[in-house]
């Protein structure tokens, strides 16, 4: 995670108070979604792609105390100095750390003791903000930026861990008054840009490394669909024969469905099961009937690319997406902004415009997560980011219901592995005209 | 676990008064084990050999329930019936049941909620113990064995947990005043029986399935050690080169020391650790420098067997081993009695008779794990105990420091895998005259 | 492969000219097994289990090569001093060796330069021969010995080979004049001895030091069948569900028949599949429709347990297998004598004794293969050569249609692991009294 | 593999003379590569990811058998209607094959008998050229070029055999007179195209469908070396610890260093070992000093990418590799002629021009293997050939040592995985300007 060089020019005079208010929103956040969990629930970890509940919170805090107080205020003291070996995530040059796998085997520290690491940080932190100059402000943005993507992975994490649970428990019960449900709308093609296009980010507001620099790329003729898969559509799918019909797949996908990752044939989304009446999905408010309208979510960018091919169309470029996405309004659509119920939901057409670009569902793009013309890494341990996850992975954009509102924007380049699905992934569809 | 027939045979009357009093002793010793855990380290599993400690609290009272209130108590309702297939260990019989290496995902029920169950089963069976008769006894007999193999494995299998923290948690500090260290013994031989002798288990006294019938066996003429082998010896061993010469090892066992079973070549017994000032190791009470007189513990059989051929000695018989200790007291020696400090520890010569035959720590014995002559599996879900189990182990005798003062007897026939080590698991030498 | 005390014993004056016809004699078998074969028949290798035939035929000659010619004939130097890193099977002592699983890449040497490594070191060693004496005489009925354990093993890996080739390739066609078959005939019990047996080598005639030494062992009361189980009541097993239910099996044999070996789940012996016309098999003739009165072979000890659970039986320990075969004539029965169809066949039964005790398929015991009291491992390279194996593995007795005639006797001690059914592995019923 | 458009395009009449001349240049090849093979050197297949000679052989006579002979040869019998299973490679539409993994244990068909398959088809074919028409013409280019490549990877299959045995056999010995070795040349920049650039295959001359349809592509300022990386760079950047410089490496690639992949560390490019005087490699003419002018090959993306990461440049994106070739001759540079010596070799400088684009080594570039805007994959089992490959791979560019001249063009796209590295792979430097 390497701040852009503009989120790195250092403010005119010290911190502004305005970061304040905004540090102590997110890092409340943080702790309101962890509240319903017990101290084991918080320290499970269901699969190697997951971290305990209790990782995220302590792994957040480490990262301003690591980054800002240890290395920018003097005398700071760590609140315990065995425990940067545990929650260290990946970054190399921060020294050896806890092997992924074993995260799950931390009983200790407890709950209750890294929530008060979390305390004593944030009122280190708060107090010194007024001292603190020139790049801190950037590390901090940085590091809430940080906070807010460990955010959806602890909402998508605890989901799995939940999901392996034969009790179901539940993290929120459905809202009391639940929308009236709406029908599925036909899917309807809107044109694409054409011609030469700027792709990337700026030098106005905060982008990580990896949406830089701006540069240009050339866009043929094509269209998106103006709303993503369904539910509905993804049923007929699977009736079809969809997973089971070889000529669909990628070759890669196909030894992936027939059991090559996990041991047994994929059939359908994660979380999704057969009941006398219907398909069911397991949900932050447990097993639930699915909703036919609401956007398929929690499928691999091999099953959103043989879908495409089924429907006889293609994923979109990340280029395309983006140039679609630039006047869109980031900070619409179903986000994260409270500690509460989670999900994707139908959402009502928008006029010719498209909906649910962001929000609701990821949405799985044909582009391979690989740098931008002209990108560079950082030097230093925060350089480590994003640059060195760039191979065999692909790019997803627009974020989903478990993104906090403001981390999304047209330019943000999520990446996960061609088989993984825990997340809350979807697809939209595309063509060539 | 199948009761030995006279177990089985019915009390002349109600169960005995003398019946509760053992129950409630046994099961408080479980809960009073667990009393130093979290609900995190109480649901965390450190490896599919091991299970949480929450799991075996409930997976007794499981017993209890099913074998005893649900089919013995007209009208009994069971705490939850989810709980059952969370709960079941292997009891095909007993139908479906949750995966084994998937246990430390159930953060539900919590450990508040599990010593809720244990307290409403014991209300349960302690009030219609009046009422209960026939083979109710048998089988709460049979329960509360069952209950103190748990108890053994919820030790070592916290100690396993906890090893796995880079912080080094403690269970119970060390005792306030520690014996006075013991200087390593000489080892000295002693002669066995010889001839036809009688094996296993008879009428009196409870026994499993299988140490039973009662046959003969012809013993050549052989010694045994006064003791067994002391981590003193254990560290010549490893200095002479042991972990590193081929000859010494069984094939297998030469396999696993080059990492076929983990990954990583072993060279010490498991839980050691070179420091400056010499091996350390793991225990209940945090790492600790190694006592050189105290017998050495945590080894597979395939150490045991390669220490023996080392020394120039081999491991006893189950049936040298069971001749021996025929006539010793299974109730002396470092055993558990109480929730607080387990170690194995140095043991003082007893004039000329053999030492540590019960508790300290399980002496593998060169005999495979396989059945009695006459042998016979009982039919029921209760007879799944012990006989399906017989390929591929080894038979351990006499019990450790984790043993409930108790359990042990000259008949019991202990069993694991030649590569399993996380038992306090040792050896004693012997060799043919 | 160590030598026994009394094989060791240097004979009076120089090795024998009988000798020198035996060695011929069973040199000559191998070259006609091989002959068959393709250079690359030759070279592939199946599976990590099983051996290339010209590795076979190079180890055999790698042996008298090593342990005679280099070891005790002046001045002899090595065919290809490249050559003993290729064909060391697994004798630490004589340092690095080719991994196993790589054998079936060696694809040079060929064929030809096997064979003509063959025609040297048997040129040197019947040229040296009358100047040979003491031990040589000794390592040469060992080595000869040892060729015809390869010569049943080259026969078992080339049947596995060719089974993995969807043409079906045919070793020897079936004799032009099959036997009439028999038809199936009942299964009688015989009464076994009871008390003190002598088990074990004595001082007369060649035997493996796994043998030795003489030793007690005390019978209780039981009964053999006459006969091994045939094709026939294996297929009314299979019928009545015998691979799905779990309560015939030992734990470690269902978790086999669930997959956890192979990657698929087990449901027949090995080789058998179904067709229009009933049960097939692979056999060294091709694709063959099951004799149903012929021994039923293929079968792995789990296979064997669980058939013998099923028919309310037991496997019989080596013991009891060996005391009843005391005074049976090792040289009859269903062996090999050259190079031709080879295959189990149903035998006519022999008035009230046992048939088929030696030759036509091994059959597994209960007895798990650890050494006898007494056993000693001698020193040296061949000192490696059966002790090392003694944990993990059953004990078979009696030979196969595959054994070279003369090789068998009632004391030989064969062994595989209780997953493993490439050989000719069959069973015997037993039961107590 | 799908035929472009224009090559579909019906010739005016008859298949014409020339393709028979081309027909039994390519087809005698083949032939000619195997001439030093063994039966067993071409049934052997050394990991799944190689197939044997043999298969090579069969599989591309098949490919003629099956979609010109079946599909257009009225009246056309097999030559043996079990062979197609075997040799079938990926093509789903057509039907069941052998496991790939397994290719190595078909023993059978000999070698003798691929080799008459070969002339029956290739006699049949000859025969009916003048009679076929329409796609035929297209269908055998398409075969040939098909051939071409697997007349590739049978170099590279059996060098990676070879490899594997520890007598390291030789193919082809080294040409008698060897050219003087050249000093290595230091490397120069030279700029890129800029702006709008013109991608892929237009309507002249065969391509693959991979390689359409021609698109817009926009490159920023940059520049490319003027030689690929040498082997003696490549020997500076492993004594300047470039395999044990975390921060160098992708994520994936790290964990490929340290064993992921192989079960063993990475530390150099495959076939390089230590000798006293210095790096050695295995090739075709057996072990050889390292000629550190040569180019170096045999590594995996991601050794490519932590070099250039190392070098303080990048790879150049494929299209930017494209554009650099356009003009340039893909029939010069060191390519594959004849059956004879193969390896990289250093090449004069030229002028200011770029050196060694086609032929040497192929050279990975940054390019994610995608399809190209418009792709779209044919209809039909020749379909499946290159889209359903476009996830998890890189592409490479123009040609290697091995590559038979005449196949190599600029737009050609070749791909492998990331860790894949038994091709002749190298690297060529660029950097942003």
């Amino acid at each position: 995670m390497i701040v852009s060089p503009h989120a790195l020019r250092p403010p005119a005079g010290p911190v502004p108070e305005a970061m304040a208010q905004h540090y102590q929103h997110v890092r409340a956040l943080s702790v309101a979604l962890a509240a319903p969990l017990s101290d084991a629930d918080a320290t499970a970890q269901s699969m190697p792609d997951a971290s305990p509940a209790k990782w995220h919170l302590a792994h957040t805090t480490w990262f301003f105390e690591t980054f800002v107080l240890r290395d920018y205020l003097p005398g700071y003291r760590l609140f315990d100095e065995r425990w940067p070996f545990l929650f260290n995530s990946y970054y190399e040059a921060e020294g050896a750390r806890h092997a992924r796998p074993q995260r799950g085997l931390l009983t200790r520290p407890t709950l209750a003791q890294v929530l008060a690491y979390r305390a004593a940080v944030d009122e280190a932190l708060l107090g010194a903000l007024p001292m603190l100059t020139g790049r801190c402000g950037a590390l901090i943005e940085l590091g809430l930026h940080h906070e807010q993507q460990h955010q959806e992975l602890l909402l998508t994490d605890i989901k799995h861990l939940f999901s392996c649970n034969p009790l179901g428990p539940v993290l929120w019960p459905p809202a009391a008054e639940a929308p009236e449900p709406l029908p599925e709308q036909p899917m309807r093609w809107h044109e694409g840009s054409v011609g030469l296009v700027e792709i990337g980010a700026g030098a106005d507001g905060f982008a990580f490394d990896n949406e830089q620099p701006v540069h240009r790329q050339f866009l043929a003729p094509h269209a998106l669909a103006d709303r993503p898969v369904t539910n509905g559509e993804w049923s007929r799918f699977i009736a079809d024969g969809g997973y089971a019909t070889a000529s669909l797949w990628l070759s890669d996908g196909w030894a992936w469905v027939k059991g090559g990752g996990t041991g047994e044939e994929i059939a359908h989304p994660l979380y999704w099961r057969r009941s006398e009446s219907g398909w069911e999905q397991f949900t932050l408010a447990g097993w639930r009937l699915v909703d036919l309208a609401a956007p398929v979510s929690h499928i691999s960018f091999y099953e959103a690319d043989a879908f495409a091919a089924w429907a006889g169309a293609r994923l979109p470029t990340e280029q395309e997406w983006e140039a679609a996405a630039r006047n869109a309004d980031p900070l619409a659509g179903i986000q994260l902004d409270t500690a509460g119920p989670v999900a994707p939901r139908a959402v009502a057409g928008q006029g010719d415009g498209l909906t649910s670009l962001f929000g609701n569902v990821w949405e799985w793009t044909g582009s391979a997560y690989r740098p931008y013309a002209g990108f560079r890494t950082a030097p230093g341990a925060v350089g480590e980011y994003n640059g060195k996850f760039m191979s065999g992975q692909f790019v997803l954009k627009g974020g989903s219901c478990a993104t906090p509102r403001g981390h999304a924007r047209a330019t943000y380049r999520n990446f996960f592995y061609p088989h993984q699905r825990w997340q809350f992934t979807g697809l939209r569809l595309a063509k060539d005209l």
